[in-house]
């Protein structure tokens, strides 16, 4: 681990008071499974929130994310835009609907040009 | 008043159980104040939606909608947005600020190409 | 038409540049005609806000709603909720679905206590 | 580590295509400071979403949270509620401001009785 990385580590363990680094190396990797639990899942039903952060001075990056958006209208409930800085945009993508057709939108969203960070958050775990 | 007109207001009258017509049209009038109260208003401070209703197969509009609420960031909350028909958006701009900011970004949100209908809504009248 | 009304009334058709006070009658009539046309529609798909001003010092009444909300989440897309003023709050309720269930979530929240002002607009009209 | 979180995370390194398990761990850990960077943060402003599940099963919460969200109105921009489950929603307060204040309603609202799993997300990392 690069040095400036294990000193944020270290810093972040003293604040939350763990007793040693090999504890919250456990709760990482809790994290981490939570975070990419929904991978395994090949179908079935889910609610998510897929945070896409953008640059909107990209050219036709907004139209093509809309346009995106419209082909998946049966598992889009609503999407929320926030602006975020000059030139970066927050879209928050509610989803309902089957693994398969959310991993789907989370791919083609992921390889529009302008797009700069995707994070997909199941909104609930069973 | 146009026949159709004329018959859909007699239905709705009847419908809202009025007995006169004169009744319903001073409550048309109420309305009709109501909806363009906010016009009067040359400033002060207001909340509000304004529903944009807009074609997004209309090259660029999406992207220019984007744009010109990043010009508007000092009273724009965040925006929704919600797929209606095949090539039919509502985009829902929640505003808090000086009345005068938000004439502007509604008249300039009107003139986008490719916007069909913008109504605005204030959400709280005192 | 009681006199501030009227008088509220003539500003707004000198503002909007109407020729006559006949001419923004009908266009009054046509508002109006408008904002109860969703009545007649006994049954078929829509798309609509509620819009719920709600007063949350009254005990329950956030609860109540969240509850009602539940019993409908067959025709509920998501709800936005917005603080108005100190007491205030604006609560967006977005729905699609059948019109019948989508009066019947109308009629619930209007007599929900606390609620101080129910306004429906349907967000497209074909 | 438990046996089936380790067997969980096997599972991912091998979908996600890693050549060993310290390279997982590597990621995890830098997941992890992402997730708690916030926490070092003492002030500054900032744009997040805070997502809260909770059981509106229980009595006073809803009401609860929506007193405490107007106690915070300076930085809440909106929130958006969604129907997870029977007894389940999920809230998404947007926030916006100092980063001293946004700990202060995290706080707040955890404690909330009938919440059930509080995770905020910084919308954006400078």
């Amino acid at each position: 681990l690069p040095k400036n990385l294990l000193k944020e580590f270290d810093s972040i363990i003293e604040r939350r008071g763990y007793s040693s680094r090999s504890e919250a190396i456990r709760d990482a990797i809790r994290i981490y499974i939570n975070e990419y639990k929904w991978l395994e899942k090949e179908e079935g039903e889910a609610v998510g929130v897929l945070n896409v952060v953008y640059d909107h001075d990209v050219k036709g990056v907004s139209d093509e994310l809309v346009d995106l958006q419209h082909d998946f209208s049966d598992i889009i409930l609503t999407s929320l835009h926030l602006h975020l800085k000059r030139d970066l945009c927050l879209e928050m993508i509610i989803l309902r609907g089957d693994m398969k057709r959310i991993k789907e939108i989370a791919n083609k969203v992921s390889s529009v040009k302008g797009v700069r960070f995707v994070k997909f958050l199941t909104a609930f775990k069973e």
